[in-house]
């Protein structure tokens, strides 16, 4: 008898319809003698729909009272999808956040998982129940409710998972697994079997949105094997696990896009010890992340200093940099919104030389200008113009995976 | 200081502007240098729209995971209401009802209150919070989630009140107060400024709709003020609490009418000691509770036996009676559901002999044939014919009031 963690996100049980297929999954997985436990996310519009609700009474609304309303999203869902499995004959029980002792740090909205008191579950598996989880929410020290952010539910999962050892945690979502690149934009896209979590966290970070970053760190830290699979099919999925010696004979993993970016230069900045580290201790005080950063000899022996921010941040950093560099003497701040970044990933390139220049035949092959690189030890980003990020993402996974059809 | 329970059925939150006019009574209450607790429904139709959503799932679904669905509501509007309060700039926290200690029995879907664990709401009023509880909900021993059941919401406010010694609960409904007969029907009603707790219990059965019977009955025992009040209008409502000497000099306090009701008559029962007694115990038995109750002499030294039921109870009742009366040998049973039953209440008749007589005098003049009676200190109660039902009120409210104008 095995111990599964089963998650559904919001559009694998936004109407009845797709509860009886989740409830045919989880109920299938019981009738195998595995003990399941459910995590569920709120029905499909449902968090949107509260969020509207809230911005109509106050835009201001306090994050406490918003993670009371939110949270009753997946109180709703959990209920139906328990009322769906009762149907179909199976014992089961849903347990909101504090009832399935999810203990989260006091940050309403964006609350992180500090244990799981996991006694009111076991109870419930020994009473041979199928246990379905409200996802994204648990309760703080003070006994109030909190969130855990979207994507929340994932990591829901994923915790009860590490806190119940159990032996594997299913993401169901509306694709079919971890693809070489975005399915919907590279066609012949290759599903991958297995990835390994430092791949799965550079990809998620790069906006292949599968699977929440910090489920995967989660799930990294605790040696829980995930497998990311559809509801919408029975097909295996791909699991995520700790790199295996020749897990799979690839040199790289997969080619992903990141829209989400935006290019900041500061011009002329005196040559000065410690100026680049005062920007930036500036800019993590504003709790703004950078990404890429580039150094360059300017004219008159300063430096241009360029970096990327995401566009939510841009107007912060702005507001921030536009007084400062003139304070330090540099001559001006420049921005550019206009451009994406292009990233592959995969454990295989460490060992492999020539990785980085492959790519970059590709896109000069293309005449795709490289505004700014980045690498890492699993991992190379390219900044160019947002235009040609789809063709980028396209000739690279040709040049590494064969001929690509454009969407 | 006191300390002021307000409680807020569902239309009077059903959108963000009425939500406003909530927040407005709440806060004007508090500026008053008051403590303040309020107790929400769930907003307008989202009870009913939660039933739905449910049937379409399972229309058998346990009552356990109906209670985790329905109590999404309150939470929903409990939380919309919180944040109204804290656009107006006034210091709020919204309670769920296991975080305000409600403790109920297990009777999923309509648990009784147990007991209330006040330390949460008596530190967030210390702390000079407005607390807003989600009405109708609790936990029962097993930390579930419980429901009350309909009109639990007032049940919430009472037992808040009760439980936390305060001065005043108020009952804010769509209609100003408690009126001498339904002014929808009866246009020259009287809204009562006092009436009795065991007034307003009697008026409360006979389908007066204004208050749920359970929280005037705790209030009794508890001897908690209530006031029945509007939230659309600022006019001071009826306040119920024990019956004062001379309180009001009024012979009667109302005149009400119940149209769910249906006539049973067990005709021919054999004169045999104790076959009444097994006949009631046998509905007892089923839960079924009957009202009026008449024995009259039929022919040949048998007997006829009638009595009331609710619409609802009528089939489970001759379901029962049908096999059941043949076997003690009675003739028949009839039954008739177009029959209405109307009351006068008034803890004032006690010491007044001849109102019975007023009474039937009324609905003489009016030519109305009265099938059944019922009589306790407070009440006087006539089965009639239900096409006759809004003529006897407005008869009967005119020779004890004056003259009334039929809507």
């Amino acid at each position: 008898m095995s111990l599964i963690v089963q998650k559904f996100g919001g559009s694998s049980v936004a109407d009845s319809e797709r509860l009886f297929r989740v409830a045919d999954i989880v109920t299938k997985t019981y009738a195998k003698s595995n003990n399941v436990i459910v995590v569920v996310s709120a029905q499909g519009d449902t968090t949107d729909d509260l969020l509207a609700k809230a911005a109509q009474v106050n835009e201001n609304a306090s994050k406490r009272e918003m993670d009371v309303l939110l949270s009753a999203g997946e109180q709703m869902s959990a209920s139906l999808l328990a009322m769906a499995i009762e149907k179909l004959g199976f014992p089961v029980v849903s347990l909101l956040g504090w009832q399935a002792g999810f203990v989260t740090s006091s940050t309403y909205g964006s609350a992180r998982i500090k244990r799981i008191e996991p006694d009111r579950i076991q109870k419930e598996l020994d009473k041979k129940n199928i246990v379905v989880v409200a996802g994204f929410q648990g309760i703080n020290r003070y006994r109030d409710v909190t969130t855990l952010g979207r994507g929340g539910s994932d990591t829901s999962a994923v915790a009860i998972a590490a806190a119940m050892h159990a032996d594997l945690c299913q993401i169901f979502t509306d694709v079919e697994g971890v693809y070489t690149a975005d399915p919907r934009k590279v066609k012949n896209a290759r599903k991958l079997s297995v990835i390994s979590y430092d791949e799965m966290l550079e990809l998620a970070s790069l906006g292949a949105q599968v699977l929440n970053n910090r489920s995967v760190e989660m799930a990294k830290k605790y040696g829980i094997e995930l497998e990311v699979l559809s509801s919408m099919s029975s097909k295996p999925g791909t699991i995520v696990r700790e790199a295996a010696n020749k897990m799979e004979e690839m040199l790289i993993t997969g080619v992903a896009k990141d829209e989400d970016v935006a290019r900041v230069s500061i011009i002329g900045v005196p040559d000065r010890p410690g100026l680049a580290f005062k920007i930036f201790s500036k800019l993590a005080a504003k709790n703004i992340n950078i990404d890429i950063i580039l150094q360059s000899v300017g004219r008159n022996g300063t430096k241009d200093i360029s970096f990327t921010v995401s566009h939510a941040n841009l107007k912060p950093t702005i507001d921030l940099l536009d007084p400062y560099s003139e304070l330090i003497g540099a001559t001006t701040v420049l921005y550019d919104e206009n451009v994406a970044k292009v990233s592959i990933v995969g454990a295989g390139m460490e060992s492999h030389a020539g990785t980085a220049a492959h790519m970059f035949e590709a896109l000069y092959e293309a005449n795709i200008n490289i505004h700014m690189i980045s690498t890492s030890e699993i991992k190379i980003s390219v900044l160019i113009d947002y235009e040609d990020a789809d063709k980028a993402v396209a000739v690279i996974h040709d040049k590494f995976f064969g001929k690509p059809v454009l969407d």
